[in-house]
């Protein structure tokens, strides 16, 4: 049990589009922290900073401390020794968070993050924080740690769509885009997709292949289209390419489902 | 476009545990809807009912009306056959919940269900829900639907474990366990295991796999232990037993995932 001195952050999922989907929990968390760390990556969207403003200011009655902390730039794929200048990355974002909270999460007080989404899928705030925790845990300051659950853009992409995520006994998988290249994989027959910048479903074999695409779910810019992946990939690379055009960014994710 | 009097049904995921999971969007539909439908189950949970209650007292503020759907008992999975029993099964829910909505839902009320968790995993609502939607649209007597997300019990277990669900790039699966009685599937390497009645985790070959499992989670009964499954299945196995003879039901769910 922490004692009354304690420092503790809290990762606060916020739901993955509609400020609605927010949980009472996440809610009370933004009324009681003390200070919020914001992440500042390079390719932040102006929409998600000003999602997160929105949350601020409809929940928080008192003034809050905002604590930025720049997270240095992801070394490239093509970089030479890529995975020694990852892990390098890594160390510098560990000991650049950890010099933020040192100086600036006092006794007793308790740091939020912000998190799109629920923390516990593609998402690194949890796994830094953990190792921060970890770190401090080994320096002797012990620093607390609580995850809020929030609604992920997975479920919300159901909801919208008003579909089941499983099929009755059966599973489902969630996965990134990257690992569908070849297609769905041979016994997955249900499987959402997350992190696509490459429209990975216009260019598998869609026979037997039904698709739910969203875009922008839970927003006013929503999109949604479904049906089988072979009539209705064009209209969606379609609309997602006005989508990208009229706003500069798209964030979409699909249930492929073999029928 | 749904008219001015135009019915609605409205499915609330209200969250797998803690009270505070409730999103506003929930909360706003606990106090809008006219009519509350409560599916009663033969295996209905004294707990879970409560809960539902518990959501009610604290959200609704003025009265509200509720309609019980009695669920006809499910054929046993060793009728004769069984396909058939259960074709004539969903029949006969679907003209029961059908002539329900009929009599209790006027022109322009909206009813709700409250859903545990989320609706899209592992619920028979949001399936019955369609079938209904579908047949008033058929008879003439269009009825709208809207699914509200809610935190599942998915996102719950990761959240308490404090844990990411994924792997930096990688997939995870949500399975029902009787599809891991030969153990994690081949090339599925983290899986989030539900509706387990046998301890499937226990009958497993455990080499070279953690398990993060969690019972009642959020809720003041939660029970958490995570780590190698060849050191902790007996220790899960024992509390599960305890719970079980304590409370008399038990909820659990768990991330297997290989090292
Ligand atoms: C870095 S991941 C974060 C996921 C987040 N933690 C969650 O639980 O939804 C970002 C990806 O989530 C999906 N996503 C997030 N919000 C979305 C939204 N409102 N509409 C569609 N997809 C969304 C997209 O696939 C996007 O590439
Ligand atoms: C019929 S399914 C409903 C799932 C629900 N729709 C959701 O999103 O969590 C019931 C299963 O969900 C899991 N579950 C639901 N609530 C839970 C809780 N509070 N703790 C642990 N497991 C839970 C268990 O695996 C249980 O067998």
């Amino acid at each position: 049990m922490a004692g009354e001195m304690a420092r503790e952050l809290v990762l606060i999922g916020v739901g993955a589009g509609d400020p609605d989907w927010i949980t009472l929990e996440a809610v009370r968390a933004v009324q009681q922290i003390d200070v919020l760390f914001v992440v500042l990556k390079q390719d932040n969207l102006d929409d998600l900073v000003e999602a997160r403003r929105e949350i601020i200011r409809r929940h928080r009655t008192r003034p809050l401390r905002i604590v930025e902390l720049n997270d240095p730039p992801r070394p490239w794929r093509t970089a030479p020794d890529y995975s020694a200048a990852v892990a390098r990355w890594r160390e510098q974002r560990l000991a650049q968070w950890s010099a933020a909270v040192a100086d600036e999460l006092g006794e007793g007080r308790s740091g939020g993050f912000l998190v799109w989404g629920d923390p516990s899928l593609y998402e690194s705030t949890l796994t830094i924080a953990r190792e921060l925790v970890g770190s401090a845990q080994a320096a002797g300051t012990p620093i607390a740690l609580r995850v809020i659950p929030g609604v992920s853009s997975v479920l919300a992409l159901a909801a919208r769509h008003q579909i089941p995520l499983n099929r009755q006994g059966r599973a489902v998988q969630i996965t990134p885009a990257r690992l569908l290249r070849e297609g769905l994989p041979p016994g997955i027959d249900d499987a959402v997709v997350m992190l696509d910048g490459r429209q990975t479903f216009a260019s598998i074999d869609p026979t037997g292949i039904d698709i739910y695409w969203g875009a922008y779910l839970g927003t006013p810019d929503e999109i949604l289209i479904g049906g089988p992946l072979s009539q209705v990939a064009q209209q969606i690379l379609d609309a997602r390419a006005a989508a990208l055009e009229r706003k500069g960014w798209v964030f979409d994710s699909y249930l492929l489902r073999r029928r």
